[in-house]
């Protein structure tokens, strides 16, 4: 593996690329990006050796997509008619069943890995990017059998060496229980942040009141909209089926207040402070 | 001032106990709690000096409550009565309103102070009180004019050697705001706990895949449902107004996703980003 290419080169792309130096010392790490201005950035950071063209992908070993999951389903086609017969492409998106259905549809097909790590942060760009985003965390492969083993087998002992557990799971099965695990938390911190930002004219108000409560239960707010409203497009009947689920839930626990049901209010959060069992690692 | 009393010796109150031995280095601390293995847990640790009963409190200088709300509206007359006239109580709850009205109905208002430290984390009892919870922390004191001028200052300048920042307002209002940045986020944790509990039945698919991003969302689904009951309870109104609001944002997303407008869906969450110059401080 010589010739590797991270297309963006952002908090996912940048903190790749800082761990592929660690892992492959011999490999050049090209990086790609629309945004000249991050390139360059990423080029200073040292996160990537060189800058280079997609048109370059005919000498890739392995091509690495992390940029926006609708910039990933424009872009894979093209990738895979570029990509000689040694190379690899392996996408870092949060949905997988269209992305999947694209590929599915390419010759091509067993030169790609469908993969998503459960790593980030609420910051983007390449000044986020660090070694450590993906330790410790899990990396979900789609579809496995339809990639060619050998070449597979290669990039799951690359996401090992990066400290990551690996677990394999059918694309169309993942974007349905990602949707309650991580799409939908997006969604009520953003419209957390909006009820809030909307009442409050006053933004002193919300500074000075807020607790690290609030803080934490909104953070997700600063996630980059180019990013993820994408996402919610790509995963639109699951996300929309958890939404439904989570606006139900809500009512129902405005309908206990509304009765003055305290007992039941205190009985619903009990049960749910079950969580903390869960989070901790289920024993 | 020779002898304090706190009564709850949990996160709010050992974590007082605490900067009261530093700041009020020869007083007594007294802790006073209903569960009395949290007591001996709270002398143990050292964050009080001495276990008492409510009866004592007639030798008090100061008196903290730090109970869940519905305790502090229930206790709060009897203490009043046992005041002795050099005393001042102080609450550390989440809800003013209904505390002001039963304390403005007692004769010893004046030795009242209404009085709300925004800090907290979602763990209780004595082994999560440390020394650095009010530091750098915003405290509201309510209806201040209500309180002799002598007892409230000196309480003031206590609570600014803990290194917080006071800010004063009505209790009716401090309420109303209230509700927004820290209970609505509250309820919005533990629907979000509750509508992925629901759905993955598997829980280990909850804890694999579930980024920091959910965990950070969800964090406050583990905080005490008998502290925050009562006060649901207490500030029903507020919350309730408040969850018709975001449930009303929530169903306004969802519309624009069903109606494939991620145009907008992108706009919104642009416009909501502007959260995270509101939590670094307002410029």
């Amino acid at each position: 593996m010589k010739n590797i290419y991270i297309i963006g080169t952002g908090l996912i792309g940048g903190s790749l690329a800082l761990n592929l130096k660690a892992v492959k010392p011999k490999a050049v790490i090209h990086g790609i990006d629309h945004n000249e201005g991050h390139l360059t950035e990423a080029l200073n950071l040292g996160l990537i050796h060189k800058k280079a063209e997609v048109e370059d992908i005919e000498r890739a070993d392995l091509v690495l997509l992390s940029i926006p999951v609708d910039a990933t389903l424009n872009l894979l086609p093209r990738i895979l008619d570029l990509l000689p017969p040694q190379g690899l492409v392996v996408d870092m998106g949060s949905t997988k069943a269209s992305i999947c259905q694209v590929a599915d549809a390419h010759p091509k097909r067993a030169q790609f890995l469908a993969n998503h790590p459960i790593a980030g942060t609420e910051f983007s760009g390449p000044k986020a990017a660090f070694v450590d985003l993906f330790k410790n965390k899990t990396n979900i492969i789609c579809d496995l059998d339809k990639t060619e083993p050998k070449r597979s087998k290669e990039m799951i002992e690359i996401f090992k060496a990066m400290g990551m557990s690996i677990r394999y799971m059918d694309a169309v099965e993942h974007d349905k229980h990602i949707a309650y695990v991580s799409h939908l938390s997006h969604i009520s911190s953003f419209m957390l942040g909006k009820t809030v930002i909307d009442k409050e004219k006053n933004e002193l108000n919300i500074f000075d009141m807020a607790g690290s409560g609030f803080e934490s239960t909104v953070r997700l707010a600063k996630s980059s909209p180019d990013m993820w409203a994408p996402i919610f497009e790509q995963n639109k009947d699951n996300v929309i089926e958890t939404l439904n689920e989570y606006i139900q839930n809500l009512n129902h626990f405005k309908a206990l207040m509304e009765s003055d049901d305290f007992e039941s209010v205190r009985n619903e959060m009990r049960s749910i402070n079950h969580i903390k069992t869960i989070l901790k690692g289920i024993s």
